[in-house]
């Protein structure tokens, strides 16, 4: 059983404002969990896992000695943000935001002012299946410590790096990469001779990419469309861009 | 004002079975409302709009001659089923299930048992995106009447047709067409020589397609990873399959 106070301040974590002042976030559900335990250069500092986690993945726990508390049916209810899973759930210390290089032979994703934390996750989960681990965000973009970001990622973002970073300037650094954005009124992607390495940008959810990172694209790029929806999502785009850049890149 | 019965029928189509039963539907949210008052060939039996939507939406409302209640801001609230929004609702009567015809030059996307609202809806979108308006689904999908995928749609369930029938009659009905499969081991998508046209068939969340879909499949094709992650969502997979199919069949 924990404290009062104890499961108060674990149940904090769920809100930014505590999160960014304790330097922790939420690990929740199943397979999360599992993948946590293997990863070792992430710290942990606290443990609250269900008798049915604890006996499922007893290997795990013994094979990397992990010291856990047994959570009741209502403590993980009242600490999880999620309504069903029976796993139980993780207090993790932040990574620091290190600068990520951007490499000439392969791609590095830029993300404009992303708001979705469901859409974050889900882009840190194609990067991860594409094999283009590294995401720069603007300093407006979605928190990826957002629980709904951790959760939508399914686990990549424990193998995706995140750095927040004024766009422009980072972008003006690699002046000498070539820059793909995902714009309404750019080259036809399906017929455009892609790079096989740089930076691919995606911009906000309504706004797409602000004027500013625009400057800084050396190639405009639009997925074809052949009927009447309006628009894509912006994850969706992502998936089909990073399909395309897999294919050159790898 | 809405007489409180009036409020609470409406209402009661924020339900499956209520739906069923009155073969009506909810439709909600600015855009959608706008496209579906241009959008003769639906019957819509009710139209609660804002002031704020009557008022942008003049010119709409006349050209179509509407008819509308004009709705308080806590009726709003009662019928939709979206947190955000400030244009109304319309109740739609269903379209009977006809049978859809699968045709050799283009593709006819097949969902087998897609349990998720939010991921039918973004297929219906991305069907409409490139072109593909004819869904397939086997009896056990999710409803696309469902306010869920009608808002994740944003709109493309006004162009895409749907038809609930048993996939694998479907299937045997249409086995001179090839027949495509996203399975986790197939032919590299990437590397295969795909048909100008045929059948899509996309299978269920967790488990995939079925053994008697699957038993039907003359090319099964898998995304190739380049990473970590476990899988990719089915949505995600969506977009990644009808953009190489777009490519080939238009």
């Amino acid at each position: 059983m924990l404290s009062k106070n104890r499961l108060k301040y674990l149940k904090s974590l769920q809100q930014k404002k505590n999160r960014q002042e304790e330097q922790l976030f939420l690990v929740e559900g199943e397979k999360p969990l599992a993948e946590l335990m293997q990863a070792r250069q992430w710290r942990v500092v606290f443990w609250g896992l269900t008798p049915f986690f604890v006996e499922k993945y007893a290997h795990l726990i013994k094979t990397y000695s992990v010291e856990y508390e047994l959570l009741t049916a209502d403590e993980l209810h009242q600490l999880s943000t999620l309504e069903y899973q029976k796993a139980g759930v993780a207090v993790v210390s932040m990574p620091a935001n290190e600068p990520i290089v951007a490499k000439p032979e392969n791609y590095t994703i830029a993300l404009d002012n992303i708001q979705d934390p469901g859409n974050l996750g889900t882009i840190l989960r194609l990067a991860d299946w594409y094999g283009f681990p590294q995401v720069v965000c603007s300093p407006d973009c979605v928190e990826v410590y957002n629980p709904k970001t951790i959760v939508a990622s399914m686990g990549s973002f424990l193998r995706v790096s995140t750095y927040y970073t004024d766009l422009p300037a980072y972008l003006a650094q690699y002046a000498s990469l070539p820059t793909l954005g995902a714009l309404m009124e750019g080259e036809n992607l399906h017929k455009t001779s892609l790079p096989t390495g740089g930076i691919l940008v995606l911009g906000n959810e309504g706004h797409g990419i602000s004027p500013a990172v625009q400057a800084c694209l050396t190639l405009p790029l639009t997925i074809p469309r052949f009927g009447g929806a309006e628009s894509l999502n912006v994850a969706m785009a992502t998936a089909v861009f990073l399909d395309r850049l897999a294919e050159v890149a790898h």
